[in-house]
């Protein structure tokens, strides 16, 4: 079977790690990368063997005059993919779409982008089904991602009544230096129920969940405090049972040195893996506590790459190179190391 | 009526403030405040005509030798007062009850002590009443004041079923540099339920709380978010009238620029208040949403001020210089600005 040609669109935070994720998978092959600007990204990109593209004429003449070596621009890279993903930034991935339909290849998008611009929303583990051969599909947040993998978990296995969540934003990611907050807490929105709940639900669907937002100074994860409150009596054993059943949640515990999501953090870097990153959606069990028929837990998000995994999975769902999620998502948790 | 006398003990955070709202009641003479250490805040004390007492023999001596005029120290402050405010950090407090048991003074003990340290835990707007001509009370708190403030509003005027709140937890005082983190969050406890629901308990007896909290890298305020399902129907103006009944719950809008504790910090900096206090606990209007039988919204404490009005209180209630909560309330309000 021939690979799968795959095409990045931007490289930016989520795009750099897709890109080495999907050159990890033996069913696919990146065709080439998709940048706007001659900085020293584009440099390390070639470095790594990749072939670099210009989102447009005007960012073609730009990194040749750098000096960069470019294939060509974004429209010629599609006449050559199967599928692309795009990773640029919030809203830039609908003015794309009409590029993709017209050379007829599939596209990835990600949570930055509304609901409507995919035929589905997608999480691997709770959704693969629904991405089956479509064209277009869009992976969610990384917020929504994280708490759709553990509340994807549990509403297979129990029935669910009611899920309140806090969702502790990062204020920026490590390298973004223009965004704050340096010292606030900002609540974002001001307004509650927060967009992720109606998120979740696109994945979910019918899932009664509401969710508030508050904004800390912080680059590191996402922290989420979760009340799910079930239809029937549930056990501490039996939740951890059913969120053991998942390679992509992993538990820490507090006790055990993982204090904060520094610790997290530290402990991947520590493992060796690439920039540090933490793919799984995190859970504290220590946290996690069974009052009468509620469940309390609080789990971390790395914003950076907890969505990379989604992101190979999407692929083979709408190519039908893989119709079983199992055997996809297993595919990928191996290739990345996800064990 | 003779002013009732109040000696200062610890001139931290609290203390500092306390000594300056005790000064402005016309009912009260501030006789001394107790330090440790010979340090600028000792002048600073002095500079605004307070009179300085040492915790020990020991601080006597490096007090008078660092040229500063100390009156005497502890146990000499007591024989001159019929009540004093315990400041002390955490523990301490316990530690210098059977002084003040000796020398039949009253004391008034801050949050961080256990809750056994006195006869009854204390919010004025909550439970004035259980601490009238008590000898030893406790001032609960910042987190615990903030949630008793707004509960026992609420509770007063709906059935309440179930509190959840999330917690979080400024990392520092402005002025603590040894304290973190600096990026990171920390599940504190990493355990469910916190200790702050079953403190709101000891103020609102039996209310039905769960509490969890999290430490962000912020040093301004605390912010809560609050989930409060009620046996009843409410409206969202039932709630906004109740929690108006106080003029120690402040509304703030975020469309109106009130988007983060930065910029409630700055309102007070503005308005001139000093040190940017802002002693009442601040409701976010925008968030309070009230879905079914449930409200939920967001609130922000001021740490380092919100129990200064309520140690004023409680010195009125223990020394029965008012037996009307509203009186001393009100009284405590209009001198602190609070209006």
């Amino acid at each position: 079977m021939p690979k799968v040609r795959v095409g990045l669109v931007g490289y930016g935070t989520i795009g750099k790690r897709v890109v080495e994720a999907v050159n990890k998978q033996p069913d696919m092959q990146v065709v080439g990368v998709v940048k706007t600007k001659p900085d020293f990204f584009a440099q390390i990109l070639l470095s790594k063997g990749f072939e670099l593209y210009a989102a447009s004429r005007e960012s073609f003449e730009s990194m040749s005059k750098a000096g960069l070596e470019v294939k060509g621009v974004l429209e010629e890279l599609l006449t050559k993919c199967d599928v692309v993903v795009d990773c640029t930034p919030e809203g830039t991935g609908a003015k794309n779409k009409p590029l993709y339909e017209r050379a007829r290849v599939k596209a990835i998008f990600q949570g930055g982008e509304k609901r409507d611009v995919a035929e589905a929303s997608f999480v691997a583990e709770v959704n693969y089904q629904e991405a089956l051969d479509k064209t277009f599909v869009r992976v969610v947040s990384c917020n929504t991602t994280g708490l759709s993998r553990t509340l994807g978990r549990l509403n297979a296995e129990f029935e669910i009544k009611k899920v309140r969540a806090t969702i502790i934003r990062r204020g920026a990611d490590p390298v973004e230096t223009k965004r704050g907050p340096i010292n606030a807490l900002i609540p974002n929105p001001p307004h509650i129920p927060s967009h992720h709940g109606p998120d979740v639900q696109t994945v979910i669907h019918d899932l009664p969940i509401v969710t508030s937002a508050v904004i800390a100074p912080t680059t590191l994860m996402h922290l989420h405090v979760v009340n799910v409150e079930f239809a029937q009596k549930v056990t501490k054993d039996g939740v951890i049972d059913a969120l053991s059943r998942s390679k992509r949640i992993r538990f820490v515990d507090s006790s055990n040195g993982f204090d904060s999501t520094a610790s997290i953090i530290e402990f991947a870097r520590d493992l060796g893996r690439a920039r540090g990153d933490v793919p799984e959606v995190v859970v504290w069990r220590d946290s996690l506590t069974v009052m009468d028929n509620e469940l309390y837990y609080m789990q971390a998000v790395h914003q950076e790459s907890i969505v990379v995994p989604e992101n190979v999975d999407a692929i083979r769902a709408v190519t039908g190179l893989e119709r079983e999620a199992a055997r996809s998502i297993s595919l990928t948790n191996k290739t990345l190391g996800l064990e």
